[in-house]
């Protein structure tokens, strides 16, 4: 780790290196590396940095380290679970594990220890993973957030509701971490935070005991896209997706580098708020692109495109609505239990999901679906969407100022996350923009079911196009 | 209640009543009685028949009175919350009442108290209902029984999983109780017991905390039709449906009787086992039915009809792949916590499901989704599907034989329930036959979101068809 990781606007997509897991393979076969001298290396890493990033709500170093002499073992001889056996790996604080309580940020959940294991983290735990611990997650996964600092610049968010997942890659204390996105809970922080990521298609790996919602995901942040498929994989492979869905497809390597002829860009409602800095990395990455020979496709290029565009152009509200819904009864139930274990800001979440009717739902349930159906029309045009993945830089947040009004989003802003979450489809963030030494990731969003062409695109951008710095 | 109710063999669907709840709103209005008074008739009920019939899991009778006071005043007042204002009610023990303990027939689950409300029970409360007790279920909602008779003849089953709410309505000790069905638990179990029940569309009753499995629904079991679909509405027009389903449409009065011009007859695998007295009541019962003018079209009748018959073929293992698979890691979980406190059957059915593949379960939704496209097709053909709910009266069942197989399906067999189940389509229990002295329900099934369609079929063939007993 580089001093200049842990200042201030530190980050350089130049000079990064995450820690990476597929690479380590010929080590681990030939002995010159082990399972568990990666964990050691990662819980170095983790004593060094916790202080200040504090991306991690539990760690079970003593399970952690049974598990990689296990999988020290099984690399020895031969005969490793699948390609991740051995990974040290984070699992968001929403998520149930067997070996670490479950705290869900919420002080309700204080001590909440069901003893049971996700399907994805036991679908893990089948393939050999490393859980070495739980990663922050904002309180149930909303806007009330932890204590996880921006592993660049510790005066900043690192983007949530999957905070300690997206703080625990970018400070290099584990190759990969499982993040859910609800409305744009992995792609935000994967981009503030320098990470790839995937946010799978909606239902492609199962969510477990987590089916509460129409519109939430698992997925996993990684150092590179290779990691991040070969864990989505090794989930979707063993645990399916959620009930009644097509699992995550591709192929069981990590798909191969795909030179795109042809992307639509996509602007988001989020477009005319951007700050000038971001908007011209982001051209510049873009005139790179053309440059490349891709063909690039905007509002004013296409009416489809238009359309498309205008169907996403209230995602954040409508986003709100179905979740706040879909989320009502469980959070009444929580706060009827425990009124002091839940935030201000959870409460006036609740308080407008109980003003809405059936009818309201329905509405908002109508807006997604025509949204979906307008993506859907643009398909033939492109061989994917790419766009922002963040407003810019991660925002500076300090903390909650007793006696001011409540910042509503103190982990950033979901504008350009919206979409993929209501339109179901996979996105994968790609780190290859940095605005006044701080991550501003990219992300390429696919058809449903079609997370691995995102992939494959994401890898063709990270291997042939320069990052750009502004 | 009769002498005969008791008996062995002693139903008469000429001579049976439920409890009904929508015709006592004129006397609650003008005060000659009050829902406190229909509550302690329904105590009194339990308190004589209980001791056999064993329908109730746990009661919170306090709580009870005092809704059903409250509930008294408001009529008084002249302002009902709903039509449903007061109503006793029955709640499957595998849904959370803040109230009472969910143990969900399962020793793992003794004690279980999460004072948590599931949606549907807390829309019914904001009704006005009163919720007066938890209705035993089978272990989870699966084979093995729980302790309840069936009130027509204490020798045989009444069905499952959804056994008590079955047995209470029978036994008129409420006019209304939930039921859930994932592959025969509602229709059943009213078809064994006389019940009128309806199973509604997929997705169209919000299941709150039980999202779990791709094909389960809530659904009330009650008295009538009428009493059926205003406490199937009460809970749709609050907690609306699954989250992103449409939820229950129709209107909020129960569905006027409808007169179908055109019905298929579904045979299902079951047909060929089906004794011959219940295969001659059915026929008795088509005969009235064409004498009416209704065009029945059976499966030797159009080629649609027969590749519907066909789709539907295997119904019951693919519904259990399904749903095996999807249950897969929770059940691991509570074998995993609690060795001793789940069923040998529930084991077996785990070691079943984790012995499939991802593959194994996406080819079982192939086979569900083209049984689907296979139903639609034949929604030109006729207003509705009708059926047999149930293969003949409810068998024997004097509980395991220690030394014997355990025998798999003890509540009966759900050869009749499983293609409504995973049509996803809305499916009505009418008590309209009698073989034997006990029992047999037929069933309505209509196309997804035709719900109120199903209800008003049933309610015309209920005032037009003279009972059939032999």
């Amino acid at each position: 780790m580089t001093k200049e990781d842990r200042g201030m606007g530190s980050y350089s997509p130049k000079e990064f290196r995450a820690l990476t897991w597929h690479d380590q393979a010929p080590a681990f076969r030939d002995g010159t590396d082990t399972p568990r001298a990666y964990l050691e290396r990662c819980l170095a890493a983790i004593a060094e940095r916790e202080p200040v990033v504090r991306a991690w709500a539990a760690l079970n170093e003593a399970g952690a380290r049974a598990a990689a002499d296990a999988s020290t073992a099984r690399w020895k001889a031969g005969r490793p679970l699948s390609p991740i056996d051995g990974m040290t790996i984070g699992i968001k604080d929403l998520l149930e594990t067997r070996d670490m309580p479950t705290e869900m940020g919420c002080a309700a959940y204080k001590g909440n220890f069901p003893k049971r294991d996700n399907a994805a983290v036991r679908a893990l735990r089948e393939a050999g993973a490393v859980v070495l611990g739980k990663t922050v997650t904002t309180e149930l996964g909303g806007a009330h957030p932890g204590p996880t600092t921006n592993p660049f610049d510790a005066r900043r968010t690192p983007g949530g509701s999957s905070s300690g997942s997206a703080a625990a890659v970018a400070a290099r204390m584990v190759p990969a971490a499982i993040g859910t996105q609800v409305g744009g809970s992995i792609i935000r922080p994967a981009a503030y935070c320098g990470n790839v990521a995937l946010k799978p298609t909606q239902g492609g790996i199962n969510r477990g005991e987590r089916q509460a919602t129409s519109m939430s995901t698992h997925g996993p942040h990684a150092g590179c896209v290779e990691d991040a498929w070969l864990v989505a994989m090794a989930i979707a492979s063993r645990a399916g997706g959620d009930p009644g869905k097509v699992a995550l497809t591709g192929p069981a390597a990590p798909p191969a580098p795909l030179r795109p002829e042809r992307l639509v860009v996509m602007e988001t409602e989020g477009w005319e708020a951007l700050d000038a800095a971001s908007k011209s990395a982001f051209a510049t990455l873009l005139s790179r692109l053309e440059a490349a020979g891709v063909t690039l496709l905007r509002r004013g290029d296409h009416p489809l495109v238009e359309r498309f565009e205008q169907g996403i152009g209230d995602a954040r509200a409508t986003c709100n609505a179905i979740t706040g819904w879909e989320n009502r009864w469980s959070t009444r139930n929580l706060v009827d239990l425990h009124p002091e274990g839940v935030s201000a800001r959870a409460k006036g979440v609740l308080a407008k999901a109980e003003a809405m009717t059936v009818a309201d739902y329905q509405a908002a349930l109508a807006v997604r679906e025509e949204a979906q159906a307008r993506h859907a029309r643009i398909a033939p045009l492109a061989d994917a969407v790419i766009a922002l993945a963040c407003p810019g830089p991660a925002p500076l947040w300090g903390g909650d100022v007793p006696g001011q009004p409540l910042e509503p989003r103190p982990t950033g802003d979901f504008v350009f996350n919206a979409p993929s979450s209501m339109l179901f489809a996979p996105a994968v963030t790609v780190p290859l923009l940095a605005v006044g030494g701080m991550p501003v990731g990219l992300q390429v969003m696919a058809q449903p079911n079609q997370d691995a062409r995102a992939a494959a695109i994401a890898r063709w951008l990270l291997a042939s196009l320069p990052p750009v710095e502004t």
